[in-house]
């Protein structure tokens, strides 16, 4: 028997991930509405500008005790003064927690808990950041180069986008001075 | 509020992880008595020999639902024809799934299903590697530099080390003529 090559691979310095199994989505501005808070800003903005892409290697579907690997790059821009971010999420099974760690740009990790009190960490390359069970997270990039951040969790934790959809988190991250702040 | 400063770093290029919450343990010669096949050549050997180190970040305790993060540095040596190597467990929750990746050096990843059927893959800088649910995994130092691997895993998996002390692999990578080979 031979010793087999992999058939996935994942560059820690720069973040490319590629391979077998990878599947890859994308959101452009036109895919993000009502989420930025400056509407004329965004209605001025070319809607196919891509606001990031998610790539994840699944090496099964959801099932418990299984997990997923994946790379999230966040490209640099602003809607008004907001930075580009993603879309964020609880996770379905809420209990479930997260990594990701910082690779390449400068961002903020913006966290929510489920009474609505928010926090948020500073992603430079080479940051860890744990993200506990019950906690919505979002990723901004407040920097002028891609924002890529590796990430690793459950595969039976899904994603409940709707409830921050319809209720947001209850701050912001703005540009004031050339400098990323939270506005609540 | 004040973006929080990341308070732990893991370096993807290098492997190296340091700040808050980080656990290490060290496995040296004489804490693996009877896992290398080649008794004279154990024997012979320093037992302060360091084989390998685990660094995990232990931002929670064996919750579920919760993660852990860490990296293994297996070093360079043999003993006998047989390399430096970590004792291989299955998970105690026996269904939990784990990443590897490969981040310095050379090596093999050996992967036993619980009838004993064994596979391994390579591993290389950048190699992205899946270990099921109920599959015993351990990491082999074949090259000549330290292996250095990044791993995932959900922080109530546990480790069984018992069923491999007691029965081991039902294969062994061993050098033969510079290269590693599987033996049955």
């Amino acid at each position: 028997m031979e010793i087999i090559k992999a058939k996935t691979f994942f560059d820690g310095d720069t973040g490319v991930l590629k391979g077998d199994k990878i599947s890859r989505s994308e959101r452009r501005l036109k895919d993000m509405e009502g989420i930025f808070t400056d509407k004329d800003a965004y209605e001025r903005m070319p809607p196919d500008t891509l606001v990031y892409k998610v790539e994840v290697h699944e090496a099964v579907k959801d099932i418990p005790g299984g997990l997923y690997f994946g790379v999230s790059h966040v490209y640099p821009g602003r809607v008004g003064h907001e930075y580009f971010m993603t879309k964020g999420h609880f996770h379905a099974r809420r209990d479930t927690a997260e990594y990701y760690w910082g690779i390449t740009g400068h961002g903020v990790l913006l966290f929510m808990d489920e009474k609505r009190t928010v926090w948020a960490e500073e992603i430079i390359p080479g940051s860890l950041h744990y993200i506990p069970g019950n906690i919505a997270h979002r990723l901004i990039n407040s920097g002028d180069s891609e924002l890529t951040v590796g990430a690793c969790w459950p595969s039976d934790a899904g994603h409940d986008y709707t409830t921050i959809v319809n209720a947001g988190f209850s701050a912001r991250i703005l540009e004031k001075n050339g400098r990323p702040e939270i506005h609540f």
